[in-house]
């Protein structure tokens, strides 16, 4: 076997994002075992961070043994009783992802869809959750396809009106974007390490209210997910029992990545990213391309749609980008393939150097692939 | 944040176990995205050598992103159909927690009990097939529980005759023991990447025959798991395309761990095991201990257990030899709870040396405890 030697890439798509060198050098720590009082130490730290990014005083604050998508099938596995009435707001491919999750789990799916990159005001918001009655509502806080930002106060209060518990993915916005999930007033959230808090990807953090957790404590189906039972998590995290092995270089990881942004100190951070969103979209403009989401108040600053000019390959760009500079970006799908790129600044990647890197790739690979496609 | 820093493990229980620093060395190299051209040649790498380790040509062999217990879980989760009949070689641990997966797919779960650390013989195991007819049928080759190997040849031929598939619980064996997959007829086999192969927690290796693989696609109940999906898996590993993102940190380490494994020879990779479990036993005697499982051609070369001499609390042991010497071995649980203790000689932790300095911990500790309590 020929030795390891990855290409050094500068990681500006959805995710994974850059990782700081403290986080690299967490991974090559030494490892214990799941019981060990130094692993119960470090979860305790990351619980701690964890709520700190989330903006949540919920106890049960955990590392999920899987990617975001793990968290995402965690909500929803928990939280949707075979039958229940189960209410998306559907503006993205995520919100199609927890709609067929959701399906699966037997929930009794209804949608309001939108055209992806579009959000929802606060009074349709509200006048759906009303006439549907659901048990759980879902919305993505930052869906990762389009671009988008939806806020959750009226999602959130109409549900709790309605006597339903709201799941909201974070995925794309915890360690960029405040999330507050007590003060928005979600019940249930999920994330990923390898966004807004640049570490590797492999763990999901999570996130459930006192009132939600008192709903799944009288859950009387079992959860058909052994593995994302949050119950039997429960019984690791607080009990301190054998359920998995959990995977402690990760752990590790996740540590000194959540170190980094409290140290940085979390409004400090939102602030880069918002201002680096900025100056990105000022940018991009002056290039002449188009940002998808058209309400600058709408926008990640996380995640930028900048729209493919017409005539352009994104998939051509994007290979000569990853080939000429070692930088990914990555395209749309679904209702946006070859519409936008997807660009990320997201935590070590959010950098001015590193939008002047992106953008200078981007317009010479727009350049190249014009040419060509004129020459052939 | 106080800085990470780890004490200094000798990890000798059922895992992790102790990690090659090459494999230390890969987690530190720079990540890339989960579509990058090397991101994929590293997961070719990785199908490849899970082929040699699994003693298989089945195409479909790839890392889980989970921990063993996703991998059962996708096992389980993918081959059972509500209603299917699934039948379960239970005694130990992991085989209740087979049962309790298979209830929660709605299997209708029959059950051949043993006590904890004894085995079948062909004739009883063939008997119970052909009693039963199952449709999927269930047995642990390596139960970390007990320390006891199950053969399954007998099992896989009397399933394959009564047209039911056979899942194969290979967490303990995979990297330290010949699993042999294809010799033996097993359809899905699952493992984990902490111990026979020596690297960090967080991933399954995890193989489907093209037998089983056919009955997926023709199965019509949709699985309730989409994160454990093999078919959409199947879009990500041989599709390249966007399922979820795979931990890049996790399959650099599996890589190197695995090229260790392979670069050893599995097949002296296998006789370091035996001959460092043989030696361990002989030395355990030689201490007064006797070996929970009776029969020596029915013991793991990966996972010892000693029984507790009486008198011993085997949980003052242990906590004293993490204390003292830094070692961690565990104990027993469920109907074993109390009675034995676990030694993992696994991977990077099966040496002669690591033999001595593990049984001079524990008779100190054993001495330091019997000490204790006359005085107590």
């Amino acid at each position: 076997m020929n030795p390891l030697n990855p290409p050094k890439r500068l990681l500006m798509g959805p995710g994974p994002s850059m990782v700081a060198p403290r986080v690299y050098a967490a991974m090559a720590k030494p490892i214990v075992g799941y019981l060990d009082p130094y692993c119960l130490e470090i979860i305790g730290d990351i619980q701690q961070m964890l709520r700190v990014a989330f903006g949540t005083k919920n106890e049960f604050t955990i590392p999920i043994s899987g990617t975001g998508s793990a968290g995402m099938e965690a909500a929803i596995a928990n939280f949707t009783e075979p039958g229940a009435k189960f209410a998306v707001f559907a503006n993205g491919f995520f919100s199609d992802r927890i709609t067929e999750m959701a399906r699966r789990q037997g929930g009794n799916v209804v949608r309001f869809e939108k055209p992806w990159g579009e959000v929802y005001g606060d009074a349709e918001a509200a006048d759906f959750i009303r006439r549907e009655k659901p048990q759980v509502v879902a919305y993505v806080q930052a869906e990762t396809s389009t671009g988008a930002f939806q806020t959750g106060k009226a999602i959130c209060q109409a549900a709790h009106d309605a006597g339903a518990l709201v799941i909201a993915d974070c995925v794309t916005s915890l360690g960029g974007i405040p999330v507050e999930v007590d003060a928005t007033g979600i019940d249930i959230a999920y994330s990923c390490s390898q966004k807004g808090l640049s570490c590797p990807p492999g763990l999901s953090p999570f996130t459930v209210s006192p009132r939600a957790w008192a709903w799944l404590e009288k859950r009387a189906a079992p959860v058909q997910s052994w593995y994302l039972d949050l119950r039997l998590l429960d019984t690791y995290f607080r009990g301190r029992k054998y359920h998995h092995t959990i995977s402690i270089s990760l752990l590790y990881a996740l540590r000194e990545g959540l170190a980094l942004a409290v140290e940085e100190g979390m409004e400090a951070r939102w602030e880069r990213h918002r201002r680096n969103h900025l100056a990105f979209v000022a940018a991009i403009e002056k290039m002449g391309l188009r940002m998808h989401v058209a309400e600058p108040k709408n926008r990640l600053w996380t995640l930028q749609s900048p729209r493919v000019p017409a005539g352009v390959d994104d998939a051509k760009v994007r290979k000569r980008m990853l080939d000429v500079d070692g930088i990914e970006i990555l395209g749309g799908f679904g209702q946006l393939a070859g519409q936008v790129f997807r660009i990320g600044l997201m935590g070590s990647s959010s950098t001015e150097e590193n939008i002047a890197l992106v953008l200078d790739s981007l317009q010479k690979a727009m350049q190249a692939e014009t040419v060509t496609a004129g020459k052939g």
